[in-house]
C-alpha cells in the first residue's frame, strides 16, 4: 500500500464517520427516536434530554465528560464503569507513551537514510513509502541511534507498569465499595454448593443439605433451595408464557379492527399446525384462553413434582449474616474435596441454573476437551477455511449443487460469486464465531454468566491475537514459517521482528477504519434503530412487544475487550517500529471512550453485575499484549544487528514479575469476597424472604418452596428423623 | 564388580546385622538400659517391659507385629503413624510388583543369551557378571519377549496407582479422626494473623488487631496475642535458667562431697572469666543465688517491656469456637491481599515465634533466593566438592599452613591423610548438609516446624535424588553428559537408559548395606546407647540432666523420608530391569517397618504433630519416582530398539493425571483443616485461659499478657478510644 491510498483510505473512513455523527445529532433529536437513544435513562424512569427541548448537538460530549465515575456505576453497574477504567488505561499508556516517543524517535528516524540508501542500492521504490522514512526501518544497521528506541521501550513499559498498577489499585477500591454498599444483595447471602454426595438411605436431598448445614453452621443457617431438574416445568410454562402473548397480541389486534366502518371487529384466526400455515383455523383469543386454562393446573402440579422429585446434587444455601455466608463460601467442608464444594454464590440474575448438577470430574473433563478443541481452532483454523473456501468454489458448487447452474452461469451473477465466495464463507465464520465460543465456555460447566463471557473473552483473544495479528504479519507464509520454526523454536522471535515492520501501514489504516467507522456506528445506533422502526411499524402490536423492539441489551464484553486488546496488541508493537501508530490508538481509545461513556450513561443497560470481576482478565490480556511488544521488540533490535539488543531481555522478565506480584497483591480478592468489605455495612439481619425468593427461577414459583418446607418441617420433628446427621 | 565380591559385600553387612540383632537382645535386657530401649514407654508413665521379667528375646517383632494403627497413634502421634503407612505403601508396591515381575521376568531373561552373545564378540568377561544373565541385558535386541518387559513397566505402574490412591484414602481418614478427637486442641481455636498493616495513629497494636477481630467476627472473637520481638527477654530468660541449673548442680556436688571423712565437705567453686577458665574464683553456690535475685527483676522489667512495646506486625488471635477459627483461617480478611494475612495458627509447640513478623514481600524474596541458591547446589555441588578436595591435597595444605609441615610429613600420617582428605571433606560436607538444608528452610520465613521440616525433605530429596541416583549413574561423565544434554535435551532420557543396567550390582549392595547396617543401627541403639552411659557417669549430676542424656528425640523426617524415597526411586528404576532388586526392596522397607514400629512405640517422642500434613509430599514424591522409573523404562526400551517402545509414552502421561486427580481429591484437605471434621466434636466453649496458655512461650509469663489486657480494657473503655475501627 503506497502512501497516497493510505491517505484515500483515511479520508474515506473520515467521511464515513462524519456522516455517521450527524446523524447521531439529527436522529437523536427526534423525539421518535428517544426509545433507541435514551433506552437507559427512560427504563430507569428519567427524562431521556433532562427537560431542554432545544440541546446543543454536542452536548452529549459535555455530559459524557462531566458525568463522575459514581454516575456510571448508578447507571451501568461497576462491570461498565470497570470497562471504561480499562479504555482509560489504554489511553494512559498511549499518552504517556507518545510524549516521550513522539518528540524522541520521529526526528532520530527522519534525519537517518537507511530507506533511501535501500533505495539506491535495490533501484526500485515498489516496497518503500514515504511513511517508512518516519519509522525505526529507517534507521541504519547497529547505529548508535538505536539505543533511543532501546530506551523507548523501556519508557512504553514502565509506563504500562505504573498505570496498570494504578488501574488495579483503583478497581480494587470500585469493587470493595460497590460490594459493601448496605443494600442487600442476595448473593452476599448465599452460598453455592455443588458435588453433594449421594443422601444416605431415606433422606431426600433437602433433608440432607439441611441437616448438614444446620449442624456446620448452627447459629446462621436459614435455609437451603434444592436446584432442580427443570426442563420439564421450563417446557410447560415457556407454553403458557407463549400463550399469553399470543392473547395480548390478538386483543390488541382485536381492538384495532374495531373501526367506526365495522364495530365488532374481527376476531382474529388462525391455523394450529405448522408455523401456523396449515391446519384447523381457530379463534386466536378463544384458543388461547383454553391453552392457558389447561396448562395452568398442568404448571401447577409439574411445578409441585419438580420441587420434591426433581433435586439435583447441587444447592443453595442461604444464612442470615453476610460474614457467615462470605466466610462459608471460603471454607472447605468436606473432607474429601470432590464433595460439598461450597462457592460464593453467583447473583441471581446470572445463576446458569442448567450447569449447576454437573459434577466436579465431568467439569474437568469437558473443560480439558473444550480448551484442547479451541487450541487446535485457533492454531488450524486456517485448514477448514481453506477446506470450505475451496468447496465453494463455483466450480465446485456447479458439480455439487447441479440444480444452481441455471443462477450461477448468469456471467453478472458468476463474476460476483467467483470474486467474494470465499470471503464470505469468513466472514460467516468469523461472525459465528462469538456465539459459537460463548456455546462452548457455557458447556464447561461454569455456574455464572459474567464467568462464561470472561472465558469466552479469553478464547476470543487468543484466536484473534493468533490469527489476525499474527496471521497477518507472517502472513502467507504462515504454513512454511510454522515450519522454521519447528526446526528451531528460538526462530519465531527473530521471524515476529523482520516481519512486523512492512505492515505497519496495513495496521495503520486498520485502526483508523475501527474507530472511525466502529466507533462512528456504535454512536449512531443505526442498526439498532432501522431495526426498532421496522419492528414498531410491522411486527409490534403490544406495548410488551414494543419494549422488547428497542430493548437496548448489554455491552457484550466478551467480543467488546477481545477486539479493544487487539487494538492495544496492535498500537503497542508498533508503538516503537513506528511511533506514527500512537496518534491512532490513542484516537482509538479517546473516542472509545468518550462514546462508550455516552452509552454506558444512555443506552446500554447491563443485565448482570460481577463488580468488575472481568478486570483482573482484562489486567492479564493488556500485560499479554505488552509482553508481545517487548519479544517483538528483542527480534526487531536483533535484525538490526544491534550490539545491546540482550539489555532488552530484562524487560519480559519483568514483565511477568509484575504480574506476578499484582496476581499475589490483588486477585484473591476479586476472586472472593474480602470480610472486611461486608462487614463494614449493616449488620442486623434483613428480611430473608425476599433474599431466597431472587433465587426461585420465574418457571417454578416462590410458595412450591414454602409448601414443601413446610411439609419437610413437619416431617424432621417426627422423632425418628431428628438428628439424622452424624 | 563380579559375583563373588558381591556375594562377600553382601555376607559382610549380614554379618554386621546378626551382631547388631544379638547386641540388641542382650543390651535391651538390661535394666540400666531401660532409659535408652524404652524411653517413651517410660516417659509416658508405663512400665518398659509390661512386668514381665523373662521376656522372649524376639518378643519385640510380636509386639510390633501385633500394635494396631490406633496404638501407634496414642503413643508416637498421627505423623509417625503416617510415616509407617508411607513404608508399608512402598512394601505393598514393592510386593505386589515382585508377584508378577519375578516368575515372568527372570525366566525370560535367563533363557535368552545376549550378554553369551556380547562375550563371545568380546572375547572377554571382564564386564559381565553371572547376574546379568537374569536381567533385562541379556534380552537381545528387538526381540518380543521385550512385549513381557512393558508389560511389566505398566503393572508396576498400576500397582503404584492403586496402593498411592488407597494410601492417600486412608491417611485421609486418619488425619480426620485425629483432628476431630473431643480434646481441645489450642491450633483448632486458634489463628495466626500476619503482614498487619501499621496501626493507625495513636493505636496500639494490641487495639488495631483487637478492634479489626471485634468488627468482623462479633460472636466468636476471644482475645489476641500479639508476636512480640523476645531476643532481649529472651537473653535474660536463658541466662536465668542457666543459672538455675549451675545452681542445683554445685549443691548436687556439694551435698555428694560431705562424707562421712568431710562432714562440712567442700563447697564447690569456680572461676568467672571465659569458660570458668580464667577469672577470680568464687562460691558458685552463692555466686548463683546472687545472679539469679538479680535477673529476676530484671527479667520481671523485660517481660513488661517486651508485651507492652515490642509489639511487631503479627498476632494470634483466638476464638471461642472451632468453627470459627477454622473458618476464619480459610476466610479472606483484607481487601489488599498482602495485609491481614489470615492462616491457620500451627501448634504451639512448633510455632516459629521469629519467623512470624517477617513480611509477605520478604518471605517470598528469601524463598526465591533460597530456592535459586539450593538449585544451584543440587546441580553445581561437585564443583565445590572438587575445589575443596583440590585445596585439601596435601602439597595445598602445606602450602597453606606451614607450621603443619611436621605433622604431614610423617610418613603413616601422610599415607593416610593423602587416601581418606578429599574423602573425608565430602562426608563433612554430605554430613552437614541437613542441617544447612533445615537452616535455609528455616530462613524462608516459614511459621512452623512441621512446614521447615517439610521444605528440608525436599530440598533434600532433589539433592539425593539428584546426585546420587543419577550422579552414580551417569557416574563420571556427568560434565561431559551435561554438554551433550546442553546440545540436544532429548537426549538425557536414552542417556540414562544406556547407564542404568551397568550399576545395577553396585545398587543392589548398596540397598542392602542400607537395611542391614543402616537399620541394625537402628535398633540396637549402639550410639545413643554410649553417649547415654558416657554422659551418665561422668557429666550428669541432677536428674534433670540424665533425663536429658536420655531424651529420645523424634524420627527426624527432614533426612529419614528422601532416603527412603531414594531406595524407593532406585528399586523402581531397576524393578524391571533386574527384577532381583525387587527382594531386596521388600526386605528394606519390610525391616524398616517393623523397627520402625517397635521404635514408635518404645523409643521415639515426636516434637509436634501436624497430623499427617507430610503425607502429600510423601505421596508426591513416590510419584516422582515411578515418574522417573517410567523415563528410565522408555530410555532403556529404545536402546533395545524396541519398536512398540512408544506404547510406554502413555505412562508418565497417566502418572501426571493420576497426580493431578489426587491433588484435587484429597489436597486441600491437608492444607486446610475441613469444616465437617471439626464440627463433629463437641460444641460448647471450653476453658479457654490454657488455650492462650499454651501460645505464650516460656521467656514470658501468662500474666504478664493478662495484666495488659486489663490496661487495655481500662483505656478502651475511655470514650475517646471507643468505635476507632471504621
Amino acid at each position: 500500500m503506497d502512501f497516497s491510498s493510505f491517505v484515500t483510505s483515511l479520508a474515506t473512513s473520515f467521511v464515513i464517520f462524519v456522516v455517521l455523527m450527524l446523524l447521531f445529532v439529527w436522529l437523536s433529536r427526534m423525539p421518535g427516536n428517544k426509545v433507541v437513544y435514551y433506552p437507559s435513562r427512560i427504563i430507569k424512569g428519567m427524562d431521556a434530554w433532562d427537560g431542554k427541548r432545544t440541546r446543543n448537538p454536542f452536548a452529549w460530549i459535555g455530559e459524557a465528560l462531566k458525568a463522575k465515575e459514581e454516575d456510571v456505576v448508578a447507571m451501568a453497574g461497576v462491570d461498565t464503569a470497570v470497562y471504561l477504567v480499562f479504555l482509560s488505561s489504554a489511553l494512559g499508556i498511549l499518552v504517556l507513551s507518545g510524549f516521550l516517543l513522539l518528540p524522541l524517535l520521529l526526528p532520530l528516524a527522519a534525519t537517518d537514510k537507511n530507506v533511501k540508501l535501500a533505495k539506491a542500492e535495490k533501484n526500485s521504490n515498489g516496497t518503500f513509502s514515504e511513511l517508512d522514512n518516519l519509522a525505526m526501518g529507517n534507521i541504519r544497521k547497529q547505529s548508535p541511534r538505536l539505543w533511543g528506541f532501546l530506551a523507548a521501550a523501556y519508557w512504553v513499559s514502565f509506563v504500562t507498569y505504573y498505570i496498570l498498577w494504578k488501574a488495579y489499585k483503583h478497581v480494587s477500591q470500585l469493587r470493595a465499595a460497590a460490594l459493601s454498599a448496605p443494600d442487600p444483595k442476595p448473593e452476599q447471602f448465599t452460598v453455592l454448593v455443588r458435588d453433594i454426595p449421594p443422601p444416605s438411605n431415606g433422606q431426600t436431598r433437602k433433608e440432607q443439605v439441611d441437616s448438614y448445614f444446620r449442624s456446620l453452621h448452627p447459629d446462621t443457617f436459614y435455609r437451603s433451595l434444592i436446584i432442580t431438574d427443570n426442563k420439564e416445568v421450563n417446557k410447560i410454562w415457556e407454553e403458557l408464557e407463549n400463550y399469553k402473548k399470543k392473547l395480548a397480541r390478538a386483543e390488541v389486534i382485536y381492538e384495532g379492527s374495531k373501526t367506526s366502518s365495522n364495530p365488532e371487529g374481527t376476531r382474529p384466526m388462525n391455523r394450529t399446525g405448522f408455523l401456523g400455515l396449515i391446519g384447523k383455523k381457530v379463534d386466536t383469543i378463544d384458543d388461547c384462553n383454553n391453552k392457558i386454562k389447561e396448562l395452568i393446573p398442568k404448571l401447577d402440579a409439574e411445578q409441585k413434582k419438580t420441587v420434591s422429585e426433581k433435586q439435583s446434587s447441587a444447592a443453595l444455601v442461604f444464612f442470615n449474616r453476610k460474614q457467615a455466608a462470605i466466610s462459608a463460601g471460603q471454607t472447605l467442608h468436606a473432607r474429601l474435596v470432590d464433595t460439598w464444594k461450597v462457592t460464593e454464590a453467583p447473583e441471581p440474575r446470572q445463576l446458569l441454573w442448567l450447569n449447576l448438577p454437573i459434577t466436579l470430574y465431568q467439569r474437568k473433563i469437558r473443560s480439558i476437551v473444550i480448551y484442547f478443541f479451541v487450541f487446535l481452532m485457533v492454531v488450524f483454523y486456517m485448514i477448514p477455511i481453506g477446506f470450505i473456501s475451496a468447496v465453494t468454489t463455483l466450480a465446485n458448487l456447479r458439480k455439487l449443487l447441479p440444480f444452481l447452474k441455471a443462477i450461477v452461469d448468469t456471467p453478472a451473477i458468476k463474476t460476483v460469486l467467483e470474486a467474494y465466495l470465499p470471503q464470505i464463507a469468513l466472514i460467516v465464520f468469523l461472525a459465528l464465531l462469538p456465539a459459537f465460543l460463548m456455546f462452548l465456555s457455557n458447556k464447561e460447566g461454569i455456574p455464572s454468566q459474567s464467568h462464561v463471557v470472561r472465558a469466552t473473552s479469553g478464547k476470543y483473544f487468543y484466536f484473534i491475537v493468533f490469527n489476525v495479528f499474527i496471521g497477518v504479519t507472517i502472513g502467507g507464509t504462515l504454513f512454511s514459517s510454522l515450519k522454521t520454526v519447528e526446526k528451531d523454536p528460538n526462530q519465531i522471535i527473530p521471524m515476529l521482528g523482520r516481519n512486523l515492520p512492512p505492515n505497519a501501514i496495513f495496521f495503520l489504516t486498520f485502526v483508523a477504519l475501527k474507530f472511525f467507522v466502529g466507533f462512528g456506528l456504535e454512536l449512531s445506533r443505526v442498526v439498532p434503530l432501522v431495526i426498532y422502526h421496522i419492528k414498531r411499524k410491522y411486527l409490534c402490536k403490544t406495548d410488551d412487544e414494543l419494549r422488547a423492539a428497542w430493548a437496548p441489551g448489554d455491552l457484550g464484553f466478551g467480543t467488546r475487550v477481545p477486539n479493544d486488546v487487539l487494538i492495544l496488541t496492535v498500537v503497542l508493537c508498533y508503538s516503537v517500529i513506528a511511533p506514527l501508530i500512537i496518534p491512532f490508538g490513542v484516537a482509538y481509545f479517546g473516542l472509545g471512550w468518550l462514546i462508550l461513556r455516552n452509552q454506558a450513561l444512555k443506552v446500554y443497560i447491563p443485565s448482570y453485575e460481577s463488580y468488575g470481576r472481568m478486570w483482573p482478565h482484562m489486567h492479564l490480556r493488556i500485560l499479554a499484549a505488552l509482553f508481545l511488544f517487548q519479544l517483538t521488540m528483542i527480534g526487531y533490535f536483533s535484525v538490526k544487528e544491534f550490539y545491546y539488543t540482550p539489555v532488552l531481555v530484562f524487560l519480559p522478565i519483568i514483565s511477568l514479575v509484575f504480574a506476578y506480584v499484582c496476581s499475589n497483591c490483588f486477585y484473591r480478592s476479586f476472586d472472593v469476597t474480602p470480610l472486611e468489605v461486608v462487614a463494614q455495612s449493616v449488620k442486623e439481619v434483613p428480611n430473608m424472604e425476599p433474599i431466597f425468593a431472587a433465587y426461585v427461577p420465574p418457571c417454578l414459583s416462590y410458595d412450591k418452596f414454602d409448601d414443601a418446607d413446610q411439609y419437610e418441617d413437619a416431617r424432621s420433628q417426627m422423632p425418628s428423623r431428628a438428628g439424622s446427621f452424624a
